[in-house]
């Protein structure tokens, strides 16, 4: 496998995959890099770069076989297998992304939730109990977890994500505002919706620009 | 103002706002691109290019007057101006999105929250009045939003959005897993968890490969 495929590419290819399992739903053999493109709002030519990182699967002229090309992507993206998760901090947003539709049927199982509420800790939410976050590091060590959501207040997300690190947790997603940081070789992303709205707000200025 | 600023460019803006932002309450006068390179993780020469777009902001080799610098992103982004935000569906996740802390603090206002569940609509959250759904349409041409975040349920997003774009609002925040269409010249931004652990669990593959 290639060593050094740039992350932009890396962070597209779970969209193709998601068009690709939906046209094999519906029973598509072929498709073309042009329509991949327009539904994707990608140009045909960024399509086949990015796809040729991992080798060649679509024939001059013929388009990609759909079957095969999802079936590529759910390897290279570890989706043929299942990923344990540790949901720290189980307020609104914590039980909301605990119950997000989806995730299972993606490979992704929540195995553990933490806050550090005492009334929540040793709940039944969803039929899990909630653990005491300072049982973290302890729980980990026995019990390691793929990926750490963490939706905890932002005083304590550097914390919380130092924790996860030390016990060996390799990839975070930060719903917190804060911009935690990770040492090298543990993958971070981060969903903070105030970052989206300013992304389009530039937009939206032009467009009260031309009333 | 330049026209044709690629997206990836102005997605990244948001991020160097923020830095910038810290680093003014921090009391900092002057930052060079390669200290802005590396606490984004992004190259030097990246952060330099990005910037030109939008003007001569920095001296050769004597770095960017951070206070001049945010401003100016400040303006081009549209954050010195506030813009007035609907919610629909108040669900677990939307009442998580309305409580999100830091809208209010970046020129967003959560005006308007919708839901068509009978038990939440006309009851008080945070201080809002939630609505029923079927009135956005009439809501809206009466009093404007600029920007739409849905946290509906997936199988009636679309349908949302179709209202949305309809009344004449030009930005929508989808935090459905559905992938919903807008025409052109309306923005349009998704949230979707599984697709920030799929692009981290291409990575993982490689770590449990190496165990």
């Amino acid at each position: 496998m290639p060593i050094d495929i740039p992350d932009v590419v890396i962070d597209r290819l779970p969209l193709y995959y998601r068009l690709l399992a939906r046209l094999e739903l519906e029973g598509r053999a072929v498709v073309s890099s042009q329509e991949l493109g327009a539904e994707l709002g990608v140009t045909p030519a960024q399509i086949r770069k990015d796809l040729s990182y991992f080798g060649r699967f679509g024939k001059q002229g013929r388009g990609y076989s759909v079957a095969r090309l999802t079936e590529e992507l759910r390897s290279i993206l570890g989706l043929d297998t299942r990923w344990q998760v540790a949901v720290i901090g189980i307020g609104r947003l914590g039980r909301a992304i605990a119950s997000y539709p989806g995730f299972e049927g993606q490979g992704f199982d929540i195995v553990a939730m933490y806050d550090a509420n005492p009334k929540l800790v040793n709940t039944d939410i969803d039929g899990r109990i909630v653990r005491n976050v300072n049982q973290l590091d302890a729980d980990l060590r026995k019990q390691p977890v793929d990926i750490g959501i963490v939706a905890v207040p932002a005083e304590v997300a550097q914390d919380v994500v130092d924790t996860l690190v030390h016990a060996g947790v390799h990839a975070i997603l930060n719903y917190t505002p804060l911009r935690v940081q990770v040492p090298d070789g543990v993958e971070l992303r981060h969903i903070n919706p105030v970052l989206f709205l300013q992304s389009m707000t530039y937009h939206l200025k032009r467009v009260r620009a031309d009333r």
